[in-house]
């Protein structure tokens, strides 16, 4: 099966999703993605931190994050932000830097949808892969738990705003 | 000098331009560009051949073509429409197919910006590379040879057009 939105096609045997409805409006889930000094409360699985995000919220824009891990590893990861829909739609790469500049390496694109409930916020982030090996290695690097995590702690603090 | 454009910034030092003013006026060069049928007849130097080209005109878009040599080599390359001004801006990209899907390999973006002059049009091109290597590498391929002939080879089809 293959969903198709206008502005990328999900292939179940090359991406990832995680689907939630979660009982937070669309207006604070996408601020908690957007508002860097948010981005950092939420965006990385305890005991991993985020502990630096820029975010050029417009297409070509740079979106860089700086995650820290307990025993001293860093990520440092800049790319580019590809699609805006404000408050329904962010979608980025880390194919492309700043200016859609090539980075020479490429993990994912990513997409991030909300859409208003009863209840709250459906909750859909698409992870995007260049191939099945890729989109294993990301599965099993903890895909599923990972980005399940960060949205409860996303969830936590769009209760405290 | 760096320039800046709302999505993408000029470096000179890592990026190549191809700038001139033609005498067609824009709405024929949008068409020579985004009209499959057309960009076959233009894009590439003689005795090269544009055999294939698909065009999605949409961010997300697949921008796909097939250039064949006199001695039988054959570049199929499939890229993804960044970023559409109708008759104004084009911008893609090879480090992501069609969707935002990261193709694994990434080579430029690439942006071509049109805006109407009192003779007809100023045409920029303009390649954005990974670094100072890989725009020496585009420049030794012969980018403004190529990409100036390719633009004579425009310029005299958007007359007949």
């Amino acid at each position: 099966m293959t969903t198709t939105t206008p502005y990328a096609v999900f292939d179940p045997t090359l991406d990832l999703e995680l689907r939630r409805e979660v009982d937070v409006p669309p207006r604070l889930v996408w601020r908690a993605w957007t508002e860097p000094e948010l981005l950092k409360q939420w965006f990385t699985p305890a005991p991993w931190k985020t502990t630096a995000c820029e975010l050029d919220l417009r297409p070509g824009g740079k979106f860089r994050t700086v995650m820290e891990g307990p025993n001293g590893e860093r990520h440092d990861s800049t790319g580019c932000v590809l699609f805006v829909i404000p408050e329904k739609l962010m979608l980025f790469t880390d194919a492309l830097g700043p200016g859609y500049r090539p980075t020479g390496s490429a993990f994912m694109s990513a997409s991030v949808e909300i859409s208003p409930t009863a209840a709250g916020t459906l909750y859909v982030a698409r992870a995007f892969h260049k191939d099945e090996e890729a989109r294993q290695q990301h599965e099993e690097m903890g895909f599923h738990q990972g980005w399940g995590t960060a949205l409860d702690q996303l969830v936590a603090l769009a209760k405290r705003l």
